[in-house]
């Protein structure tokens, strides 16, 4: 059965993004450390049509995802940074250029409809403007099988925990503190989900814990 | 070289103590949960003049840190959730009873002298009244060349994180949301230290983290 998930990288003091984002640095000020265990890795480098990088636990975690996943969900302002029409964002395309790293189709969650996009690589931008359940929806049946993954931003994440249709989730913890900007996990409503660690894997450039959500 | 540490059981979404705290319930709302994994351990239970208990990684770890302490750091909150005068503090003789877990002196800092109190097992509590660097001194001197550890609350850690006095931690993050409350990490100033993970130990009740701060 495809699951609902998320693989997000935290700091250690609960951000996902550093304070002050710009269009120069989208993910706030020291936030693209978060990412720093990320970019020499084999498997990060496979997806961004890279050869060559590091095999090891950090990448195998990161390319048993990658194959997991067969469809994802965006929030508007992860995907642009902006939150108006269109015709008047500057990355109206996304931060990934013509040959995305998802090599799936993206369902991007917005007020402000617009005709799916295609890119390179197997990537589809999909416009959803009729909420999460309906976007998680299309995303289910675009995946083939496979699980739907929600790439971000924190809030997306949040507003699918709320509504408990997340099934399972993995936190790569960060050794830093960014001392700001947006956190992980908060306003996440009176009914909180119980869960359960499924998984933990240590490397010394992050942690990786993996929870299921309990139904 | 005796250290200055702490060692503190967090949320998965970052917090110590849950939501409106009272006499009754000082961990505030649901805040009891985060230490279910320490009840039952025989180190916890050892502490706390029992016999019995499981003995697994869990208990390992308790006991490690309990053997390395020679003395408490506590802010006045935590030591008995008040803040004005000891003669309107109905807890002025803290939470733990006539035989408290800790058999060290511990360093309680607060606004309001007072001798100090010695109670049985080794336990002395001692009042200090000039500031986070003078109650290190003290304990130190205490410790007997044994590590200091900070037990709390969220403030004083945060206030011993941010004079960069803080050598070595260990966060033991339940696998749970509180949804609110007490942070351990925020407010941690402009000059953020930079840490190395130095160990991870999992278990299905919490996973222990335990971090080095660089100097």
């Amino acid at each position: 059965m495809s699951k609902l998930t998320f693989d997000i990288t935290m700091s250690l003091d609960g951000f996902v993004a550093g304070p002050n984002p710009t269009l120069e640095e989208p993910l706030g000020e020291g936030g693209e450390r978060l990412h720093e265990w990320l970019v020499d890795l084999a498997s990060w480098r496979k997806t961004h049509g890279l050869e060559g990088g590091a095999t090891n636990p950090d990448s195998e975690i990161l390319e048993e995802s990658v194959a997991r996943n067969g469809a994802i969900l965006m929030g508007r302002r992860m995907f642009s940074s902006g939150a108006g029409p269109w015709e008047d964002d500057p990355k109206a395309d996304g931060w990934w250029g013509e040959n995305p790293p998802f090599h799936t189709p993206v369902f991007v969650l917005t007020q402000h409809a617009r005709e799916p996009v295609e890119k390179q690589g197997g990537t589809t931008y999909v416009f959803v403007t009729d909420g999460i359940e309906a976007a998680l929806e299309e995303a289910r049946a675009a995946a083939g099988g496979k699980d739907v993954a929600i790439d971000g931003g924190a809030s997306v994440v949040q507003e699918y925990l709320r509504a408990g249709l997340v099934d399972e989730f993995q936190v790569h913890v960060a050794p830093l503190f960014l001392g700001g900007g947006v956190r992980l996990f908060e306003a996440l409503g009176g009914d909180l989900p119980a869960l359960k660690v499924t998984r933990m894997v240590e490397s010394p450039a992050v942690t990786h814990l993996r929870y299921e959500v309990e139904k």
